[in-house]
């Protein structure tokens, strides 16, 4: 297994959600162990050196990544999702996707200034959700230690708006 | 750590996400890195012995177990959908759930005959999702391996609904 194979992992599927839009279905990634045990592992790597203390990843396909992250590094996993779905007290982010906008929600109690956090997704398209991630971590005034993806569509430019953070990718398309 | 410290790792909170419904944060368990590593330990014996081929879990709080205990197990992650998210060809079912209705779906080639699956979520309730998972499954031929969660509410006669199938859970309420 290399990072080159993870490429047969993924599919790329024209006009979905909607016209003109190319999306990338990462299901086949989570239906190969050996690829997923593979891609865990080497992400763990790529965080490891940024010295973080929590991971948080947004809902749904964040958590395709984040709670298996944090049980592999041995670090506490803070949800980010939607409004309405976390009962306690959060802070809230709004932000635009690459189609849509929506609305982004940590707990309070979740994050403080001692945390250096992982912002952790699936896929770093036009960077508008990892940014919102950030901007609520930064908010609660803790660091950003990386922003972490399994895969970086390089064309979108997501990392110029991440300027100024860390980030790494297992695999840029 | 045992199953009986994992009552601390759940927040009861009154009202949510409407009145009169009691809704269970499992957030902190996710914050805390022994007890999920313990979680994840004991979940995967309790469903060793069903001998599953495939682990498939409901978006978005069945993600916070199914990856880690895809990757923990060796077995393939197969994700259950909202509508409109999965981007190829899906079975779908349409359920209730304790406050509302939905449909679920999943990649029709995700699941076949030869496949015995485990239907996992974080909290069995009333036992909706985890029916209408089971119904998918079985709607293509495939086996119910067990029914898994971490958590399961007795006095909402969850396990009742699913009758006739093994059921395992880490902690009763």
């Amino acid at each position: 297994m290399t990072r080159e194979n993870l490429a047969e992992c993924i599919l790329s599927i024209p006009d979905f959600p909607k016209k003109g839009v190319e999306f990338f279905d990462i299901t086949p990634l989570m239906a190969n162990p050996e690829a997923y045990k593979f891609t865990i592992s080497k992400m763990s790597e790529l965080i490891s050196p940024t010295n973080p203390t929590k991971i948080a990843a947004a809902e749904s396909r964040g958590f395709f990544f984040g709670p298996a992250l944090a049980l592999s590094m041995g670090l506490p996993f803070i949800p980010v999702r939607k409004k309405g779905k976390l009962p306690r007290a959060t802070i809230d982010v709004d932000y635009e996707l690459e189609y849509g906008t929506s609305t982004l929600c940590v707990h309070k109690d979740d994050i403080g200034p001692q945390d250096r956090l992982v912002i952790l997704d699936d896929i770093l398209a036009t960077g508008g959700t990892a940014e919102a991630m950030c901007k609520i971590a930064e908010s609660a005034g803790a660091k950003v230690a990386c922003c972490a993806f399994f895969m970086e569509i390089d064309f979108l430019k997501g990392r110029k708006r991440l300027e100024g953070r860390t980030v790494v990718s297992m695999f840029v398309k």
